[in-house]
């Protein structure tokens, strides 16, 4: 494998074009786009070039069974203006992860953070240096070969792209208990993030909207009972002042801000616990008055506070106000900008490392 | 929506490139391919035009959240060298049972039966005249919206592609009954054909190949004990004189293939039924002497005989011969190239309704 990432940047760029005030939500693209292409069982070609549509012979195997993982991460700048990634080797590595359930190559660790250092440098005027904004990056795999028939493919495209996204207003959210779809069992690919998952999720989320509310709260394949997830985010309930969040069974994707939260509740003091946590037991404890708070937790929305839940037998109240998530919400992001200290060494520079 | 189908035929056809008596799997593609976009709430601009890459934007969403589907069908020819299609109108609903599933828009049916008539009518050089032989044909629908975010898309391509495929030896397979990994779970999407069901069973499908097995047989989601599918075909039982296979329960596909011979092994005089069937049922019958065969149904394949099924505990074996099976297999083969009555009128003539 040649690590080397040719670049090929745009004359003109089209960054002026874009109101940093006024984002339009995903479908702003930067110049650019990271690419690496693998055959004859190697990584090849790695390079930076101008982003464009991908000739794509409609056999792909992606387009037909679903070889397709992704990551999301985001790039930030630091008060001196210095591009900034949020544990980026954690993504690295999921990818991976990921690759593996879905019977794809690995891609090389160290070139992934290579090539994305690179990319968000080339990109870095691209990075709204409003509060709260940033730079969302899409590294993602998927299947190119042009064949008819069910195995691995032997042909693959690494991709990262990038789209700048204004500030969030986290508003409180309401989640509906889906006790008929599920977005994943045991023994499936929901600890992968892979295309198939998120396909698996849209039907189900457009009836809970019909039903006025905001996310489904995905629970478990065998007796619907166990809570999983929430939207595409992993999810926290307070009780008293004991975290809790369902532990990584197979089933759970492994969010980076979800590791990354239970590591700041634990700093400032707070118990955190991973276990099977079921709809039953957080009925009880907003019954009895020991739930005080619930969020959702990943790399677009940050902590998405969540106000209730429903279901079609009742609804559980959950609170109206999220005071220990706000705090780690904005710790959280302190420290994605360089604004207060990074306990944990988390924040990853990507400087510059080529002339153009 | 504009029903009219336009075509644009290459000049110089690439059939006579092609051995017919030495075709190779799932590589060789016809001249060209049947498109139709979805934009603005609509079908439209449906075409037959050459056979080429498609521009995809590296957002497109079936990329990224997997709203992908398809459907797998053949043309055969009848004596009289007409092309013949089996009963695509099952397709066209199937597409659309898939397409509900993944929030994904409807196909017209019509359009679907009238682009696949004019599409084979195109292509008709193509059916391998051999025995066993046929046009593979491959009808799909992809997300191509360039969005980052988890929502529907609003744009999205049909597309119909074909593959001209040689006669299969149908050796006899052995299955490995996996009670780790799973294809589907109730709640989820493995009733439709959808692409992130393929990509699930591609890992698993490795490690049963890498003990010595054939094809996976999936099992229930909640107690890995109740018969699911064989490989990417549904699966039936003899078990003396009467047939059972998997009820349709949300997780097992509905093929047309399986229906197709639950409907002649009935017109044969035989018993079947669709019922939950547990692998230990399977293995007293294998006990008792009372399971005759077993055998997978798949449009890609007709009728897989299945020899022994092993799992970590033990093996059940089922048998050396599948004299029903075979029987049901010819007859099939037959209709589908007009060698027999069609007792069901199953077949539907792709006739040439354009002057090229």
């Amino acid at each position: 494998m040649n690590n080397d990432i040719s670049i090929n940047q745009v004359k003109y760029s089209k960054v002026n074009q874009l109101d940093f005030n006024n984002i339009p939500l995903g479908k702003t693209f930067t110049d650019h786009m990271f690419v690496c292409d693998y055959e004859n069982g190697e990584w090849v070609n790695p390079r930076i070039e101008p982003l464009q549509p991908i000739a794509t012979h409609p056999a792909a195997m992606a387009l037909h069974y679903g070889q397709a993982i992704f990551e999301g991460m985001k790039a930030y700048l630091d008060p001196d203006g210095v591009p900034m990634l949020f544990r980026p080797e954690k993504n690295a590595q999921r990818i991976n992860e990921s690759a593996d359930r879905m019977g794809m190559p690995a891609f090389p660790e160290e070139l992934f953070l290579e090539g994305l250092k690179q990319y968000v440098a080339v990109e870095k005027n691209w990075i709204p240096p409003q509060e709260g904004s940033a730079l969302y990056l899409r590294p993602f795999m998927y299947a190119d070969e042009a064949f008819i028939g069910m195995r691995a493919a032997t042909h693959y495209k690494f991709v990262i792209i990038a789209s700048p996204s204004g500030p969030l207003y986290n508003k409180r959210i309401k989640l509906w208990a889906e006790k008929q779809y599920i977005r994943a069992a045991q023994g499936g690919t929901g600890e992968a993030k892979a295309a198939g998952n998120y396909a698996a999720a849209i039907r189900p989320t457009e009836i809970a909207k019909s039903k006025g509310y905001d996310q489904v709260l995905w629970l478990d394949a065998a007796e619907h009972q166990y809570i999983q997830e929430v939207g595409t985010m992993n999810i926290f309930f307070r009780v008293n002042d004991e975290f809790i969040t369902p532990k990584l069974d197979g089933s759970v994707l492994k969010g980076v801000t979800r590791d990354s939260v239970m590591k700041l509740l634990q700093h400032l003091g707070y118990k955190v616990t991973e276990k099977l946590i079921s709809l039953n037991e957080i009925k009880e404890a907003s019954n009895n008055g020991s739930l005080k708070e619930a969020f959702g937790t990943g790399t677009a929305v940050g902590i998405a506070y969540i106000e209730e839940i429903g279901s079609d037998e009742d609804t559980i109240f959950v609170s109206e106000e999220s005071p220990v998530a706000e705090k780690i919400n904005d710790l959280l992001n302190q420290i994605k900008t360089g604004k207060v200290e990074d306990p944990f060494n988390w924040m990853v520079k990507a400087e510059i490392v080529t002339a153009s």
